[in-house]
């Protein structure tokens, strides 16, 4: 008999017949002996027609008001959820953000959890209810709704995970689990068992569209492991736990792509610490993060720096700089033009000399060339020519061996 | 500068234009200086969506999580009249009924307010802040949401008047104010300007549409006066107050038609005081409320009793006297068919002798006779032929001179 939280995204409660599908799959695990937290997502389109709403009067909509008008997707699915249980004679009751205790910093729109009481959860599930919880959403310490952002409702399972101290969190989403490339690209991409926080949370900032990174750091924080699965068959998943480096063999664990880069260059800058020190800081006060930096010696004692950052930040970016380089008294700033970002991701990287030469040579073999590289203990990224790019993960998921890895 | 609450209904806010519509009715008001706070109903429309979906996934969806479901329209609506106010540049602020303090009984679906704290509503006010409050909605003790059940938006506004004590309360509505009778039936009906709560009351129980009565009588409890008036223009309203009965000098206020009552015929019963209290005790358990009954006597010492009831209360009825019957040992009970309720309304009849018989002679002009009569210190009901009702109104309204009063 165990304690499990799981999470079901807004397309697997995007319609009625899914909404009984998930209470048919709570259902299953409820008919076990087991304890069951739920917490879903808003339907599917809920949220694009109450933002569509909003703009139509504002055109910039207080983010307070923005979060009492958001926060009204995931109450609608826990009340419909709840009936769906009750449908099939499940017992089960419902739990706002506010009611489940999920207490937020006011930063709306994006907040973050501070603390988490829980509510009455553990009450409920004594009396042998399933406690369905509105993921994505909190509230201030005084009161005011709140909502977690990008990824929140993955972060609501795996923070309640965490407070009632759940056996499990499993994340139900629309892919079946974490492969070592996208399947869409590598044909003979294989679903992994099982992976590192630190593997997923390097795979999340490297373009895997499975979770975001904060509800993984939310998850290695507290020690709670979680698998990610599918919504729509009964295959196990992938599951993501702390995992003792020395036990591994392989050396990596998958290879991510990320097409969403810009590669940006700033030219003619003067070359003292100070001036590129100024670039960055001004660019993290912006709230905006850069990848893959890189800088040469230009003419005249000028330096020039090229950098990768999210293509949807670069003209912010492109302002930002602007900005301080007109202090600097020197410098341009331009695009220059978009690249794919491929990472390989393993915990075994480390233990394994050879790893950067094998992918060199793999990306060689198809003709690939790299001039932007960023590698952390566990991670080397290199920034390619978009067109390139498949043909790319390809070659490298193969060198590894991935298509073979037991 | 006035402390006022509006209330604008489901229709008035039923899209993102005639929310903009509402914003603008408000800033009118809040730029002379008033104090405002604005409770809206959910969007019209919305309510049946969610009532759909609930009932596709459950024949009988609990109630509590009905309230968690249906408490999600008013909140959608809070947010985006705040921010339609915003974008017109008005300071405002969103309150569910739960942030408002609208604290009710735990009787879902139907809940009854017991208390109104108002939360932070006068605190907001002070800063020159519009306050926009959920209607229709509260909270238990314990923070489950409930809802009010119909007519709960007005009986938000008018709660919220009577506790920051407003010096008006406007609801905002589909029709122009209070008329002496339907204009859609009587061509040269009038709007009142002005009518007491009892008058108000007596017409809404009497099919009047305008508002329920459970508003009108929390109203004259706390003494709010409030004013009926239309959304979709400027025209001044109906309104309700206090009223000094000696300073009226008409007859009757208006005249109301309510089509859906249905006659019940209970025939061949124990004609003993405690078979009839059976049946009305029965009844009155059930929740069921009759009106103009009549009792005859039958024949072998048997009675015959015949009330009204409203059209959709009649198979429950039949079902409960049904069970009493059978207790009693004899007595048949059947619908004797469909009746319309005509009623005169005016304070001022208690001291205008007469009345009564001038309603019997305007019924007669038109050949209408009717067997069920009621009375009150301001009303006389009778039940007619529905196929002559509209005709009898007509009649009526003229016979008291409503087309031409002052």
């Amino acid at each position: 008999m165990a304690l499990i939280v799981q999470k079901y995204g807004g397309t697997s409660v995007g319609t009625v017949d899914r909404i009984r599908n998930v209470a048919a799959k709570v259902k299953e695990q409820w008919s076990q002996g087991n304890r069951l937290v739920v917490v879903v997502s808003a339907r599917s389109g809920v949220t694009n027609e109450l933002v569509a709403r909003a703009k139509a009067l504002s055109n910039l909509p207080e983010e307070r008001e923005m979060d009492v008008l958001l926060a009204v997707g995931e109450q609608e699915t826990i009340a419909l959820t709840v009936m769906a249980l009750h449908a099939i004679g499940v017992p089960a009751v419902s739990r706002t953000g506010a009611q489940a205790g999920i207490i937020t910093d006011d930063k709306h729109t994006r907040a973050r959890i501070v603390r988490i009481t829980g509510g009455d959860i553990l009450e409920r599930l004594d009396e042998g209810k399933v406690v369905v919880v509105a993921g994505f959403q909190g509230a201030t310490d005084t009161g005011e709704l709140t909502t977690l952002g990008r990824g929140g409702s993955d972060l609501t399972a795996i923070a309640v995970a965490a407070s009632i101290k759940a056996d499990m969190c499993q994340i139900y989403t629309d892919v079946d689990g974490v492969y070592t490339a996208d399947p869409r690209i590598v044909l003979n991409a294989r679903k992994m068992e099982e992976i590192s926080y630190e593997e997923m949370l390097e795979l999340a900032s490297s373009g895997s569209k499975v979770m975001q990174s904060r509800s993984v750091e939310f998850a290695q924080k507290y020690n709670v492991p979680f698998e990610v699965r599918s919504s729509f068959n009964d295959k196990p998943g992938t599951l993501v736990k702390a995992i003792d480096k020395t036990l591994e063999d392989a050396a990596i664990a998958g290879v991510a792509l990320d097409r969403s880069q810009t590669r940006v260059t700033v030219t003619d800058l003067p070359d003292r610490p100070d001036a590129i020190a100024a670039i960055f800081d001004d660019i993290g006060e912006a709230g905006l993060s850069v990848d893959m930096i890189i800088k040469n010696l230009g003419k005249d004692g000028k330096a020039n720096l090229t950098f990768s950052i999210t293509t949807d930040q670069f003209a912010r970016a492109e302002k930002v700089i602007g900005a301080t380089l007109k202090k600097l008294g020197s410098g341009t700033v331009r695009s220059a033009g978009e690249v794919a970002k491929l990472s390989i991701v393993g915990v075994g990287m480390i233990s394994h000399p050879g790893v950067a030469g094998l992918l060199f040579k793999a990306l060689a073999s198809v003709g690939v060339n790299s001039e932007l590289i960023t590698t952390s203990e566990i991670k080397i990224s290199v920034a390619i020519d978009p067109a390139k790019a498949d043909e790319a993960v390809r070659a490298v998921h193969t060198s590894f061996g991935l298509d073979k890895k037991a």
